[in-house]
């Protein structure tokens, strides 16, 4: 047997997620090898403290504050840093320098990708970033290369453990919000500040990943309607619940016509009614999924860990040993597809159902004047179901109204709710939610 | 712009997938040349009867009986035949003259695959399958290429269509397996001689190909233990489905110790009851899904269309359009890997839970005798549940015993299930099954 040759892969960062990279390529260097066609020679770690705790016991030598010298050496970059710099200078001098590139960084390739994916090419070098998005799950990959033959009409995804853990927890256990997210603060499942999770901004940068690689098209976060999961009620969970869905937090990326013949792509985050046997509802707990329609190929769905140190390093060394299979058998680094030019859509564009509920006077006619302003404002309604509840101390009755529409679109919607409020008969609007799947 | 190279593509075979493909590559080739970076142009489609009906209307002057003629003029051929011969000889041919393949020939692959692989290696160009297992699921690819730096510990995979849906129908309506088979020929989702799907044939030449790839090994169908839907019964369905379960037919893969310190691979194919939880339990009708454990990457799923002309016209193409890339870009086809050497392992080695009915006489001690007899044996038992019936009419008592063991050798379970039938009070075993994902 001839000798493998040896590649040399410098690692930026060790969080938990490159603790478990570095430990995994040091103590699966025999199995990698022979897969890869070469030895993956961990040169170095950069890091910003020396003397930090880590999560796995490496060896002292590895570590180094000087990330720039260490890239300057190796053919392969793992870079798990986190943040726009310098993570982003250190990638595009790797890139410079004819390395390939392998990066879980979503914040920055939703911020900057499209600069990262042209120096690549220039270079003719991988810059691959499947560990950016619902984690272990090879979804980037199927959709890049699987789906390359098919025309992907729409992507609905569970990219964020935190949020779905939490509506989960509110869904079981009939917890309010906080709650949730102080119990999945405790299980470690969500940050001491769960801004970024709960507000939806994780799902936006992996939505628009997700979009730019489902519709051959740059999309960036400016191009993505977010909302995030703090306005959910108790209420509306048991709500939703009783009418036979379940709330989850989706990163949506769909093609839409505008009506003149020419087509748009919506992306967006907002919490969404599935119904319980859509595929997604019974993703469960802090799991990832990414739901995928195409022309062709029909409904696929894609299940696993979304997040946390061992699974995402499973994603990160996919790709490391990928690159260094390509490195080996030589040939430039894959192309990017962008050639799709469709313009990302603002969220007025998407149709989707919606469920209202109302809190409302209970006199004769109520239905019908609220019936009577729907079709005026062109949104059909498919269901509408009245509750009467009486308080036992006052005797007074209240009733309260649920509705589910057809497909209609964002801002037809918006004006309709806006017109409801102003009806005299109306106490309050409870919950305005969008319903996918049904 | 400049102008972009055109690559000929030869058909072999215009059933039902082929047609599709065929119209796909027409009707869509404005779509797939800018992401290809070379214009698929579809230079002949190889049959055997030039006026058979086609699915599809595709121009005549396409068509041709004379395969030899039409591979030699391609640079990439799609071999959509079936069959043995002359589908082998016809990616040989092509191999040979440098065209890479994509065929969806799960019986040439699982009979022949090892040696087809070897002539594109040294030919260096690409061989994909991708269509040959689970339809339009992306499967092959993510294994190979994105659990490239993880280890697979097991696969559990729904990988045909038929025989799910004939289990659905049982499971969701009462009906007995001939009915639920019928059903099944009435809609299309079976053949008029069913045989290769319901005893498993169709299955083990996939479970083949999964093992193949999941544990970097070459695997043969003679290495797969199969065993078919047809001893089912409605019955077998109740109770599994009175005791929180479904009954699958799965094709399994996976790595076991040998208590040496060595590990050997189980691959096999028999229905298997899953946990009512188990993510594998929710897909139903003629889907198919792959549930697959890694070390790092955890569990991971795959769902989708198992088969159908469109969907596994997806597969094709997706694997079309990635070699077709590979040739624009230059460098040479992908390796094979093949460096896990692990042997395969008989069905006696596999190790899983059981469910075994009984039917037993009503008397004191029945239960202790069957107790003691699985203890001899090494089988424990993790729940074991008595229903008593007493016959209106006759009055006379019978009992039925319901016994989920916890994981044992098949080897073990054979022994005991005899023993428990040699009991002067076991009436009869009504049914053995095994257990998975509890």
């Amino acid at each position: 047997m001839t000798e493998l040759r040896t590649l040399k892969v410098a690692l930026l960062g060790c969080g938990n997620v490159g603790a478990q990279v570095a430990r995994i390529l040091i103590d699966d260097a025999g199995t990698l090898a022979p897969r890869t066609g070469a030895r993956l020679e961990l040169a170095g770690i950069a890091v910003r403290n020396l003397d930090a705790e880590r999560e796995v016991d490496l060896p002292r030598d590895l570590f180094t504050t000087d990330g720039e010298t260490l890239v300057k050496e190796a053919d392969l970059v793992i870079e798990l840093m986190g943040g726009i710099e310098p993570a982003r200078s250190l990638i595009l001098s790797a890139i410079q320098n004819g390395a390939s590139v392998v990066t879980g960084n979503k914040a920055l390739l939703a911020a900057d990708g499209p600069a990262l994916y042209e120096e690549a090419d220039k270079a003719g070098v991988e810059l691959s970033y499947e560990a950016a998005v619902a984690g272990a799950i090879p979804i980037l990959r199927p959709i890049r290369d699987s789906l390359s033959g098919d025309r992907i009409t729409r992507v609905l995804g569970i990219v964020n453990g935190t949020t779905n853990f939490i509506l989960d927890q509110m869904d079981s256990t009939g917890a309010q919000f906080a709650d949730a997210l102080a119990e999945a603060q405790r299980l470690g499942y969500a940050e001491a500040d769960p801004t970024a999770d709960v507000e939806g901004h994780d799902a936006a940068a992996k939505a628009a990943i997700l979009a730019s690689l489902s519709f051959h098209t740059r999309f960036d976060l400016e191009n993505v309607y977010c909302e995030g999961i703090t306005g959910v009620s108790a209420a509306d969970i048991a709500a939703a619940k009783e009418a036979g869905f379940v709330i989850k937090l989706l990163a949506i990326a769909e093609k839409i016509g505008n009506g003149d013949g020419s087509e748009g792509v919506s992306v967006r985050v907002h919490p969404t009614l599935l119904p319980r046997e859509h595929p997604l509802a019974a993703v469960r707990g802090a799991f990832n999924a990414v739901f995928v329609e195409a022309e062709n190929a029909g409904e696929l769905m894609f299940y696993g860990q979304g997040a946390g140190g061992t699974p995402t390093a499973s994603a990160v060394l996919g790709d490391l040993v990928s690159a260094a299979r390509r490195i080996v058998l030589g040939g430039p680094g894959r192309i990017e597809s962008t050639t799709g030019h469709v313009p990302a859509l603002p969220i007025d564009a998407a149709t989707t159902s919606y469920y209202i509920g109302l809190d409302v006077a209970d006199q004769p006619g109520v239905l019908a004047k609220i019936a009577q302003l729907f079709a005026e404002h062109g949104v059909s309604i498919e269901i509408m179901r009245q509750t009467i509840h009486r308080d036992a101390d006052s005797n007074v009755e209240s009733a309260e109204l649920r509705i589910v529409t057809h497909r209609a679109s964002e801002a037809a919607l918006a004006a309709t709710v806006e017109a409801v409020k102003g009806l005299d008969v109306i106490n309050s609007v409870t919950s305005v939610l969008r319903v996918e799947g049904a």
